[in-house]
């Protein structure tokens, strides 16, 4: 079984030679021989971790597509194009593709997975969600009898590295983002991550999967992390939560049918809820299905080694998949009926400064009592020098239409300087985060 | 595609459910129609949970087995036999089974996956290690490029409910274990779960797919939870342990090649371990791999829908690759080399009642000298009524033969009255508990 890859930096690298060092063990298990024939990089003369003949590589990626001597390509190049065109051709040409690439499959996954079932080729893309976690084959397959009606994940490293320093070290977001950034967790740019949109591109690919809908990166509603404060981490660890940046798919009863909601944001998570205790930069993706109840995958998010493992599982079931004549792909996706973001109900906490003076808190209770927004627990922390309060609330389930308004009140009232953050609180059942 | 379904208790019942319900689901994601034809029970006029036809049922199940109009087989009675001679008869015939009878496959495994690889039909058991969690396919088929050389887990509901409630309550073992029973959680003879046997059953199973070979549980060195104190959870608690019952099956190098090591026992997981925050009655798997670095797998071990959402799962699986001429099957394992048992190291946790005078100390520090088992930690209670002072160590990693010699030395000093627990202790790395 003649394998193409497309793209070959540090996953790449990884692939190859856990291809070479397990290609015995493959072939025992699976009958298959695995080699890597041709491989696409941008410069052929640059140095690399892995041994490759010269002929095999070359810098024309559609090349490595077009190769008859290339049954199965492996798309690692990132980006939106050419690799659509290059997936695309490849399917066409009946070969099946394993791809990494969220931010592909996150815009263009509804094309891509029709080319794959119109061409009965398997397209598949365990370590474009979570990494080196098998978490995709496990929702498609082991859950193929079960309806699932929410996941939510820690998705993105990086985010989860500087909330736990934040949380565990008493560090604020400036420190621990820039220890992340010293790491290498983090890069120099760190927007993708801080803000949500790596993870967003995740949930939408498992929004997809998980309610077989045409779910993409737009329809994501997306808060990152970069407004949450060390004062906020302090109230969650004295009331019992860990903050974490979740990715949050649901599939919820609409006036006419089944809508799915979509959100990447920060969220108060209870400390005896198994996604709190994951830590510095592991990934983990939380399930809720009817009959199976909750489960949950925990591992490495990313990384040369995991993500290639991730990757060599697919390219083995790709190629036995082959072999057989038989296809597992995920088929043609339904279109998505998104919920309307303002009608998303959730618990929440939030914080204001305030004038440090008697009758502030019933002025500021009375807004949201106005606004149909019911308070759960407050806490009020004054006498310091410059004469304002600090105020922490924790709202009960309300919809964020009400929530906007109740904010929008609040930033009126003369005793009020500012609102801070606002962050959603995980509670049980419900449909809210 | 027909099913015969051997069982219908609790399990049998959600999934002949479950089968109904998620049909359509089913067809339209696999072309397949599953259909529960025969179903073999104990005593055909006892009411039940799911509506069958009078012709459905019957009290013979090898009736079912060889029924021409059975395509798959559902093996949910338990035990030994007659489980064994009809699953084996099944194969024969070249009839799918699927499973959840973890003491069957603990005891025959290798015996009835040889027998499905020679009839090259599908012998599939995802419900039978961890209940509802999708964790044996996921070691099968994404890690099938990947060593693994350690699976460690919380694979006994039972028992994590009663160690959830002793250190999240204060309650005695034996106050845990009667709530436990007063919801349904332990049996009335609480045995095979907290003396270890049902996790030993489980991790043979697991070790036998992880590592490729013929482990049984007769290879398994087992210690239950009866013999923890409320007064261990305090100290494990003090220093940032939470005290679980685990499973744990290792590949280590021997003298003369790899040798795995299979062992139940408590131990002390650092807080900071994900398999510390898993609580109540749930399980999970933790999995290291060269590559993919740590995984879990997290979930509810045991409950009729749970474990029915497994068994779905498979026969789905299995029915697909019946259709396409195609098979999954574990195959011929190779003969395992266990590790004498006297040769693990770990670290331990251990207690004694001593007389309560100086020098005592220095008499028991003495014996783990002479013994060369270093002490990392100790700390002295005394001051009792009784003239007792309760110490407590923590040692280095040490082999279980040095630690034995050192008990027995203990038990022998006059200033000793009595050595309580020993419990392992998790350290990072290493290849002991």
């Amino acid at each position: 079984m003649r394998v193409g890859v497309l793209g070959c930096g540090t996953v790449g690298s990884s692939l190859i030679s856990l291809v070479q060092r397990q290609r015995a063990t493959i072939a025992s298990r699976t009958g298959l021989q695995l080699e890597v024939t041709r491989v696409a990089v941008r410069d052929v003369s640059r140095p690399r971790a892995v041994e490759l003949a010269p002929e095999v590589l070359t810098t024309d990626p559609a090349a490595v597509v077009a190769d008859p001597a290339v049954d199965v390509v492996v798309e690692l190049m990132g980006g939106l194009e050419p690799a659509r065109t290059l997936v695309l051709e490849a399917l066409a040409a009946g070969k099946p593709v394993v791809t990494a690439n969220k931010a592909l499959l996150a815009s263009h996954g509804p094309e891509l997975f029709k080319a794959a079932a119109d061409a009965g080729v398997d397209l598949l893309f365990e370590a474009a969600v979570a990494g080196g976690i098998p978490f995709v084959r496990p929702l498609r397959e082991s859950l193929l009898g079960e309806p699932v009606h929410r996941v939510m994940g820690i998705v993105n490293g990086t985010t989860n590295f500087i909330l736990t320093r934040m949380t565990e070290a008493g560090a604020d977001y400036a420190e621990a983002l820039a220890e992340a950034q010293a790491l290498g967790y983090a890069e120099a740019d760190p927007t993708a991550d801080v803000e949500g949109h790596d993870a967003a591109a995740k949930i939408a690919i498992v929004a997809s999967i998980a309610f077989g809908a045409a779910v993409t990166v737009d329809d994501v509603v997306v808060e990152g992390i970069s407004g949450i404060t060390a004062a906020d981490i302090a109230f969650a660890g004295r009331h019992g939560f860990a903050v974490k940046l979740l990715a949050d798919a649901q599939l919820t009863d609409g006036d006419d049918g089944p809508e799915i909601a979509v959100r990447v944001n920060p969220v108060l998570v209870p400390e005896t809820h198994p996604l709190a205790s994951v830590r510095e930069s592991f990934n983990a993706v939380f399930v809720q299905g009817d009959a199976v109840g909750d489960l949950m995958f925990y591992g490495r998010g990313a990384g040369g080694d995991p993500t290639a493992s991730a990757v060599l599982g697919d390219l083995v079931d790709a190629a036995v998949n082959l072999d057989r004549g038989a296809h597992a792909s995920v088929g043609a996706l339904a279109p998505a009926r998104i919920r309307p973001p303002e009608e998303a109900s959730a618990a929440r906490y939030l914080s204001l400064q305030a004038v440090d003076q008697p009758g502030v808190l019933a002025a500021v209770a009375g807004v949201f009592g106005e606004h149909g927004v019911s308070i759960a627990s407050m806490e009020q922390e004054g006498g310091s020098a410059d004469g304002q309060a600090r105020i922490e609330f924790v709202t009960h389930r309300a919809v964020e239409r009400s929530l906007r308004a109740t904010l929008a009140a609040l930033e009126e009232l003369d005793v009020v300087h500012s609102v801070g953050s606002v962050v959603q609180v995980l509670t049980d059942g419900g449909e809210g985060a």
